[in-house]
């Protein structure tokens, strides 16, 4: 195994990517560390399902909150701004998402490189899909592997940023998420949704890729069946 | 003249050099904007000087409140550690200093960076040296040429970290000073001191290679000519 004997800081949002890298992390490293972000979003209900997801994972979480950190047009950010809502994942517009953050994954990776310097952790575990990002530039590969180098530098200290979903679609992640022992039960109390509703939405642009994944890989999402029994 | 026409943030700590950038930044761009960051420091004393120093500059300033966001082992942050001093700038430990707070620099571009982002700055201007700096990694110019990198591609566009200081020692920085109206005037009122003292103690790192900058240059500190009026 490639990170046998190896420590890993798991960047967990509580959502559905960085539930089923936690899960994916706890299998290859030897040991598992977890940081979550408050910056003021919208959805903070997030950080509930983080909270909820490390336990069931049975791992340390450390929410870390950055406060009102980001400026920005983002209505994750600016609650005086409309999240955009769309029939189905056919309908949703290319290019750009309205919901970036600019700096959002930069400002998450510095931090979660601060942490992993001072409990000397060999890699930053990051739910980050060049696919499935609504066009966010702060997902792509070449990003993390600048940002690596970058980091590397600054801290003059090897620290490999690992990245286990980045070239997989969302169908591939749920197959992936139902071979991790214990993450299919974890991802029913994960969060998606840019509303930050439970139930979810289901029309902004998280919820739609979360559910055109499930119905890809022909799983039912157990969020969407928990949802269903609170009801 | 290479920046003409273009807009420049500059990270402004209040300490020299950053003052002295602040300066040059008004000398070389059309526009420019300041922040400064609280990260519950311990020598918090500085922010007063930013804003203070900005007002001379007659430079806009927002002090973005990033609360005790670093761990670390740093006497900076790290209130229950003391402050190396030291008897003379000759007797300075070589090698990484001990107030390296992991990510600083990092965090602080990052941080610009979205501000930039939001204001449509075409530079983050930063007073980062390579010599005088204890050994920090995160000072370096190859550190800073990959983050340049990691920014523009993690934001989709082009942003300049421009670093006039970098390749000079604290000497030519001083002298630098005295070419730039309204300089030398404002480096009265910047703060240096890692203890966070005014006037300031004298034998912490910081404040020997300030002094040694100064007495390389024939130059009298104006911060201490003013420490000197005060008591």
């Amino acid at each position: 195994m490639k990170y046998a004997g190896k420590k890993a800081l798991v960047s967990l949002s509580g959502g559905q990517d960085s539930t089923t890298c936690l899960f994916w992390a706890k299998r290859e490293f030897e040991q598992v560390h977890a940081i979550c972000f408050a910056y003021s979003q919208r959805h903070a209900i997030e950080i509930e399902s983080a909270r909820k997801v490390a336990s069931l994972a049975g791992v340390e979480l450390e929410v870390i909150d950055l406060g009102p950190i980001f400026a920005g047009l983002s209505p994750l950010t600016d609650k005086s701004r409309a999240v955009g809502h769309y029939e189905s994942a056919a309908a949703l517009p290319g290019g750009l998402e309205d919901t970036f953050v600019p700096g959002r994954n930069i400002l998450f990776l510095t931090v979660a490189a601060n942490r992993a310097y001072v409990v000397g952790a060999d890699a930053i575990v990051l739910g980050v899909s060049q696919e499935d990002y609504g066009g966010y530039p702060d997902c792509r590969k070449s990003f993390i592997e600048a940002m690596q180098t970058a980091l590397a530098l600054g801290l003059d200290r090897e620290l490999e940023i690992v990245t286990p979903l980045v070239l997989l679609d969302k169908r591939a992640t749920v197959t992936l998420a139902t071979e991790l022992e214990g993450a299919l039960e974890a991802l029913a109390y994960s969060h998606t949704c840019y509303e930050g509703e439970f139930p979810p939405c289901g029309h902004c642009h998280a919820c739609l890729l979360r559910q055109r994944g499930f119905d890809a890989a022909g799983i039912p999402d157990p969020l969407l069946v928990r949802a269903r029994d609170v009801r």
